[in-house]
């Protein structure tokens, strides 16, 4: 019998890493379980299908286990959970809840995607049947079927981060009779500053969403939320607190954990433990501009991180360079985008730093359909090193981002932005773009 | 009498040069001659001004000389052309159009904004009224006169870079009852590699513009073009051959010419003569990636090379650091953007390379308006060096090179570029972006 790669989670961390893997070393036998039921999901997806843009559950799903069996050779088992992990015998024990029937799973190597949980906060009620998490496609099912099956509703969304007003759009899309979020903080959208989540909450508003931060959330009573300042009638309440590892699996087999108890890796995806992997939403990563490990759920670093998984586990040689902090949404038409720090987090690195925030448009001033960008950017004093910007703006303000966040992979500085040799015409573009604008007024020219 | 600053030619290198002086020598006398009726507009609007999608030339202009005089205290000369410069003397002789006069004016420091002209090709009949060139806010005025008077007409665009095609798309647009472009090489947009510049003609050709490659023009009979292919009736004719260095004003009084006889800058923009400034289409740049002087007439340049000048005049101290070669444009809903080098490019410097040409979406490809997008690598064997890309898609593909343009900058690897961490959301991406898709097709994992 040949060589056994054991993979431990079907989306993307996983499924990335077996597939590389397989590339690499035709003979290697390639077992994957998923404990859900599909495989290789876009779970970014989710807010689209509640939203009806998207058809169905199924059009979210890149491969099935089927075409992993067919073209990839990989033996894929969904419905099949790993329940606990014996390193030194290198077996699992799975439960394969279609059978209702438990079993031992020897391997030579494993690579570990077991992802993330949402959090659940530690309040009354908080496991009530009407208080739904939003994390992989069966929430996704569920959801839907709630939708349908009983029409537009009142809804409540707690927690104003990104899925969390993702879902409150595609709710009110949905025609729900009322649409709240509820927000701790004093602004939505905590990764970025205030002043700047303080324009998508207005975007959200005046789509006749409403709004509420600096609200306390203190129970799930039957049919609603209570909170601090008063009850809440809901016929679904949606969690958006964000999710933790799911790192239970590993570290109850002893695989060092770190940041909020997400696995520790190498640059290679090597867990502290010979012979083991692991990528995506359970592991830690390294952020480049921080210099610190830090857990970022996201399925762009789940795919990147199992190709590289999957490439060392093959043989080859790869390493994942970390991340520097980028994300983006779109929310009621507002384009949403974040790299590097926020003004909270560089403070918090102990970093100094000076901040501008400009006002631009998408296109030239004179061309029709150019829209409102505002971009606030972050300087190290001294240095002038970019630590970070956020973006909220019409169409074609969030992937101007990515200019900066590749800036940050390079460590450039305010001056050398203000230099990039950006495109420009005036339906794509000012000639300076509103990302060089906010550079320029860092650099004092501006 | 204090310092006098003389800055000629009133657009982008020669008024960002002229405020930014302002900015840092409240004292300095400025005087800015413009030969034109109009200061610091964008020439790059001209298209959609033929085209209608902006109202008029005056809606390209971005500061009137009557602003520069009032808010900036620089007393801006509209239809006054300097004709001849004596740096000894620190004189320049200026015609005075509007008055039919000519007078001397001297100078302490003196800033070259002269831009660029059409090229004329060396055919007969090239002279003649119906054969327009496009450069200038007059040629628009111009052709836009033709255009209202004379109603849709037959036209010939000879040159298929991007202003002849924004030309050709300008005029179909306007109801023209035909529009042909000619172009001489076998395939449009020489500046991106034939297969990428075919994806363009077929877009034109959807919208119903008759394009013709590899057909050479023999010259300009009255009403109509010759080709050797035969004659082709046209009752208006423009020239999208590109522009030359209008350099001769300072090549005459001595300062150095380079790539094209474009006047040589240092990195402060500096010319060969003290206290002799050059920013614009009149002078050369450095290519970051060829590492070579280069004529690369755009507007980006302009005002960038233009605010260097002047913080540089005005005492500061600024550097441009060259360009990469990034240029975009849209073309019939089809977007296009190139930078580094291209294939015929990097052949020329030498370079041995890699490429890869992959076709993605414009969004997840599940979430409604996900468009195509083809992205074309290029990486220097051996060292994996990032050399050059383009790009031809739907919406919201041409910014996209931007993440490349920094890239480049800063000298990245494909493996770098695969590593990056980019904006994701359905609304917005694929979860790995068209351009790190490419970048993995040449770091051999894609």
């Amino acid at each position: 019998m040949g060589t056994r790669l054991l993979v431990i989670g079907g989306d993307a961390g996983g499924m990335s890493a077996a597939s590389q893997a397989r590339r690499l070393q035709p003979d290697l036998g390639i077992v994957a379980l998923e404990r859900g039921r599909w495989t290789s999901y876009s779970a970014c997806g989710i807010p689209y299908v509640v939203g009806g843009q998207v058809p169905g559950v199924d059009d979210l799903v890149v491969r099935s286990p089927r075409e992993f069996r067919e073209h990839y050779r990989i033996d894929a088992r969904t419905g099949h959970e790993a329940v606990a992990l014996d390193l030194g015998a290198r077996t699992v024990e799975v439960v394969d809840h279609g059978h209702g029937r438990t079993y031992q799973l020897g391997f030579d190597l494993l690579h570990l995607a077991t992802g993330a949980r949402p959090v659940r906060p530690d309040l009354p009620g908080a496991d009530r049947a009407h208080v739904h998490g939003v994390q992989t496609l069966e929430d996704a099912a569920h959801l839907l079927e709630h939708v349908q099956a009983d029409g537009p509703g009142r809804v409540v969304v707690v927690g104003g981060g990104y899925i969390g007003l993702e879902m409150a759009e595609a709710f009110a899309r949905r025609g729900c009779s009322s649409v709240t979020v509820v927000e701790q903080a004093r602004e939505v959208m905590g990764t970025i500053d205030p002043d700047m989540g303080a324009l998508v909450a207005e975007a959200m508003r005046r789509a006749g969403i409403d709004v509420r931060t600096g609200v306390a959330v203190t129970g799930f009573p039957p049919g609603g939320v209570a909170t601090a300042d008063g009850g809440l009638a809901a016929d679904v309440v949606v969690l958006g607190l964000g999710v933790a590892p799911d790192s239970a699996l590993g570290a109850g087999a002893g695989l060092a954990v770190g940041a909020r108890r997400a696995l520790v890796v190498n640059a290679r995806q090597q867990t502290s433990a010979d012979g083991v992997w692991a990528a995506g939403d359970c592991c830690q990563s390294f952020h480049r501009v921080s210099r610190s490990a830090v857990h970022v759920p996201l399925g762009t670093h789940a795919n990147k991180q199992g190709r590289v998984a999957g490439v060392n586990i093959g043989g080859g040689y790869a390493t994942f360079p970390g991340v520097v902090g980028t994300a983006a949404t779109r929310i009621c038409r507002t384009e949403v985008a974040r790299t590097g720090l926020s003004s909270a987090e560089a403070t918090a690195a102990g970093l100094a730093f000076d901040a501008a925030t400009v006002s631009g448009t998408t296109r030239a001033g004179y061309y029709p359909g150019a829209d409102r960008i505002t971009v606030k950017m972050l300087a190290e004093r001294g240095t002038r090193r970019l630590l970070g910007a956020q973006l909220v703006g019409g169409e074609g303000s969030a992937k101007r981002i990515d200019v900066l966040a590749t800036a940050l992979a390079a460590g450039m500085t305010v001056d050398d932005v203000v230099g990039l040799d950006l495109a420009y015409a005036p339906p794509l573009s000012t000639v300076w773009d509103p990302v060089q604008a906010a550079a320029r007024r860092l650099a004092g020219s501006g």
